[in-house]
């Protein structure tokens, strides 16, 4: 499985290939025709991506022939743009509009009476109820998704370069007394502008970035991210988070860091959590059960007394998004496949002390895993010294 | 109706008066229990917003009694740090989950059998689909937010405040050769800067601006803003967008300008649109059908010779977002209400000219209408001399 960085936009016939994966599993699911409006599923099949508040952009998959895309009338342009699969485009003029001219109208032009109907459980009601004939809830764009093409993994492997650039400077500047607002504008501009750089075409609608930054009065409330004015601290746990989505590639890239000092009663559960996130790491290749990672995980920390310690799951899937199926979840039972991309994040959460993980972006390999972000992980490592 | 602007938040007894006209909605529909997931309605009761991902935040509403909230472990103190309503907070620890411990069995536990369950039409599948008993799209919260409180009045008049700025600026530093990504970086800086000022503890997760400019080469394609490093030019006409969301309410400021001159085919559009604005405001009444809005402006439009040149209807509503119903659409065939803020933006478009649409945040009144968002409209007033 090839590693190396790529920039550039997704071919016709990479894009075919990912419909030809799509229709195989229509037809194992007996589904006739499929009906997709989620925005990162029809951006996955046309290479065009966007969302207009009720308007929809509605994908009819049929078992063969072009693809079919109900659009508003206003982003037509907008989608002979950026689409790289063949489309046949219908348009509606507006959402809402008077009976007979409506998006739901085009769309019911299309089903063939009788038919089969694929969705997917992320489609509101206010679309699934226009869909007549049998419908079916079907997740078969999402489960395509999971396996990555070596072209994804390339455009991972490249979001994850940007991520990794962006760490870096995070480290050089981060002190006690900085800013969370100002640490993020410095390492959100240079990401962005190495992204425009690389890739001047880049879907401003796809591409996003965050660097965020938890002191240690903040960092055991792992989502708590409200105050843009909240300063780095002497000593630590800080948790810092450098996310985004690059061009279409969500990935993320997180550590747990300390400036100058490291007190006694963080090092305890510091170890505790390489302790779970290397045996996580050790179980990451194909055929494991999702599942049991973060049981063996949660294991490991109940051992060590932290098992009330613990906010969230082991780690979740990356893709087209930062976060999304599949899970390493106690209750997601499914064996881990060669090409998908997951994060490992174990946590562990102390009011009082702080915050404790680390997450990286990492491949499933052929006999193991590799991880597409780079960065030290010991508390060593990790400690930086602080100019007085 | 005052329009003095606030900045501070919701006070218990703003929300209670919310949830009150919700629930005598819920009567009328002959709902027992509303079960709501939209984020959008959820800050509407509670004060608290948050989107994390495929985890569900579901607020389940009775008859009377208080809320009741079932969110992820988590977010838990998320949650508690920033909702005002009364609330009876149900978590469960991740999703996925084994069996027994998922949000559904939450859920489940709180929905007396037999049951008639409202929805949002804005429900996924995937939470719907794990409704027990009788279920009815019904958008009850959606629609009580049509007529603005007092208090969410004020608060949108703030918000404008902050665009007003925003766009004065913009117009200040506007010239021919600026690039959209340093007018966007300049503009939106100084409205979250100010923002901050005038409201320290603005929700970082309800707040977000943007400053657009399309130059005549793109302006005919509304919803073109793919290029970052696009500039704008001698001439016009120029689209130029302000919008944001200041701290839970969403407003928009756009006009159609020219930089040191216009050329003569531009004028009988720029004038056609405002004949076509200036008709939509005439209207703006409680009890005005919100179609005929739509269909007098496009009557105008196609007898001035630009009835081909709609891409979109005259105006949408606008409140803790800045896109929402109702429409002022041709299909839409229900009554302005004194309360309501829409967008008057009638727009035409004319590829090898240009775009001509000037929008702003209208509040409808006892007898009329008075616009939160403040600026020239004629074509002389809105052509800035340029300095040779």
């Amino acid at each position: 499985m090839t590693l190396a960085p790529i920039a550039g936009p997704p071919t016709p016939s990479e894009l075919d290939g990912r419909l030809v994966r799509v229709r195989a599993r229509m037809e194992e699911s007996d589904i006739d025709v499929y009906v997709a409006v989620d925005p990162v599923n029809v951006y996955y099949l046309t290479n065009f991506f966007n969302f207009v508040h009720e308007r929809p952009f509605v994908l009819v998959i049929r078992r063969d022939g072009p693809l079919q895309f109900v659009v508003p009338h206003l982003e037509e342009s907008h989608v002979r743009a950026r689409a790289v699969a063949e489309l046949d485009i219908v348009r509606y003029f507006e959402f809402p509009a008077p009976d007979g001219h409506t998006w739901h109208d085009r769309l019911a032009a299309l089903l063939p009476r009788g038919s089969r109907i694929g969705v997917e459980g992320a489609m509101p009601l206010r679309i699934a109820e226009r869909i007549p004939d049998e419908r079916v809830t079907d997740d078969i764009i999402d489960e395509t998704r999971f396996v990555k093409t070596p072209y994804e993994v390339g455009r991972m492997a490249h979001a994850c370069g940007i991520l990794d650039m962006g760490y870096d400077r995070l480290m050089q500047i981060c002190r006690p007394g900085a800013m969370l607002a100002d640490l993020q504008q410095d390492v959100v501009g240079r990401m962005m502008r190495r992204t425009l750089e690389e890739i001047p075409h880049a879907n401003p609608l796809a591409t996003s970035f965050k660097a965020l930054v938890q002191p240690p009065s903040l960092s055991d409330d792992p989502h708590n991210f409200t105050d843009a004015f909240v300063r780095m601290e002497l000593g630590g746990p800080h948790v810092t988070l450098v996310v985004g989505q690059v061009n279409g590639y969500g990935v993320e890239h997180e550590r747990t860091v300390f400036l100058g000092e490291v007190s006694a009663r963080a090092k305890d559960p510091f170890d505790a959590m390489l302790e779970g996130r290397r045996r996580a790491f050790e179980m990451l290749r194909p055929g494991t059960n999702m599942g049991s990672i973060d049981a063996e995980v949660r294991a490991i920390y109940r051992r060590r007394g932290y098992g009330d310690a613990l906010l969230h799951r082991t780690g979740h899937g990356l893709g087209i998004t930062g976060h999304e199926a599949p899970f390493l979840a106690v209750g997601y039972d499914r064996a881990l496949e060669a090409g998908m991309v997951v994060s490992v994040e174990p946590g562990i959460y102390l009011p009082g002390i702080g915050g404790f993980r680390h997450s990286d972006t990492v491949l499933i390999t052929e006999n193991g895993s590799v991880s597409l972000t780079h960065a030290p992980e010991t508390i060593d490592e990790l400690t930086f010294p602080v100019s007085t």
